[in-house]
């Protein structure tokens, strides 16, 4: 049998998702050797979530680090995560047409790779990702599919450097996000130390894509949502249009 | 019936092996929009094959790109391409033990992301890579089954936002060194302008892994070698013990 592992790597951006991953694994494996990674790729969210990250990490006993890949962003530009001169951050809900401007090519393959020679460099078991349902009609690295097949990738690409059985784990990836509102609500996850608006301002817009889904999963789960909008009530439209 | 492909993004290290990759590309596809992708990873060499790799971008008519992944040393350290200070470059035949120094981990996975990603971006029919038989022994991602399920993964990755049929070719994946030799030999590669040695020294030492393996390769194939070595006949004592 193969043995229980020891340590993790967790995705933590500062959104929602990844931190009740992060509170989840924590509270199932309190002694876990567990260590946090973050990516300033140049998001305009970045200055806003990043903080949220370490903070959790700082709660949660992770080592925390950041990896710097602005360098690549020129290189994947037009979306509107990422181009905020050229591209505008669309509203609405997230599973519109419009929300495909936020697609940063191949991201999510390219984080995961970058996390798995972090994880092989370090002798960790096992990388923890927070994808989720909700992210599928839009980000094509987000599917259950994806990330068996970078299962399939990892096992052959570490061969004899990795620790035996290194793997993505993506618990959410069947899961809607009021499931993970529910979750984080039940493992007590400090919301306010969460950060979700793409448009990276001083308080959570409430009418980007990221926004609308936050406020629409709280209220699905039936969990108070603490999160300051400049504009409360937006996603209910959004979210009937959507 | 898939269309021919009309452009394609050729990973270009400076090297002998994608640099004849590059000339076979451009002389079987005279007209087509080749780009040329290099990567800065803090490699030792990396001033020496990096300029060799712009020369040749330019002669083959390639809109040519640095990528600068430094930030991500610091997180896969313990390679001795990457971390002069704490790991020798070790000496002696490439598919020595002692080889497994120089293996930066993940490295092929997080780089050929990066270039689907651009790709994608840009909107490219195809990516080219260099690896070949020789790595194997060991570099697990230079393997046939590591470009087969890297192409399973883009296949799902970048649905819907690629060209389709957008893959990774490696040509060269069951070929030894000195076929690229050859082949190069044939389309006139000019060999000068091509880099090997881990070393990063003003002259290739003769003595690390590459070197070896360079030397090798050109007397394999009956080529001449115009290689100006520090050490000229230590891979002859090395291959014949690796």
């Amino acid at each position: 049998m193969e043995p229980l592992p020891t340590s993790a790597l967790v995705l933590l951006s500062g959104g929602m998702d990844s931190t009740t991953l992060a509170y989840t694994i924590r509270h199932d494996n309190p002694e876990m050797d567990l260590h946090a990674l973050a990516f300033d790729y140049g998001q305009r969210h970045g200055p806003r979530e990043l903080p949220c990250a370490a903070q959790t990490a700082g709660r949660l006993r992770a080592r925390f680090d950041v990896v710097n890949i602005r360098a690549l962003t020129s290189f994947l530009s037009g979306s509107a995560l990422t181009d905020p001169e050229n591209v505008a951050v669309p509203e609405g809900h997230y599973s519109d047409e419009t929300m495909r401007a936020t697609v940063v090519p191949n991201r999510n393959a390219i984080m995961l790779n970058i996390a798995v020679g972090v994880a092989v460099a370090r002798g960790l078991d096992r990388i923890a990702t927070a994808v989720h349902a909700g992210d599928h009609p839009i980000y094509p690295d987000c599917r259950p599919e994806f990330i068996g097949r970078l299962n399939d990738l990892i096992e052959v690409a570490t061969e004899g450097f990795s620790k035996p059985g290194l793997r993505v784990l993506a618990p959410f990836v069947m899961q809607p996000k009021d499931f993970i509102a529910k979750l984080g609500d039940r493992l007590g996850v400090p919301w306010r130390e969460t950060w979700s608006c793409y448009m990276g301002g001083e308080t959570h817009c409430g009418r980007c894509g990221t926004c609308v889904e936050r406020a629409e999963a709280f209220a699905l789960a039936g969990v108070d949502d603490p999160t300051v909008y400049l504009d409360p009530d937006f996603w209910r439209t959004a979210a009937a249009a959507g």
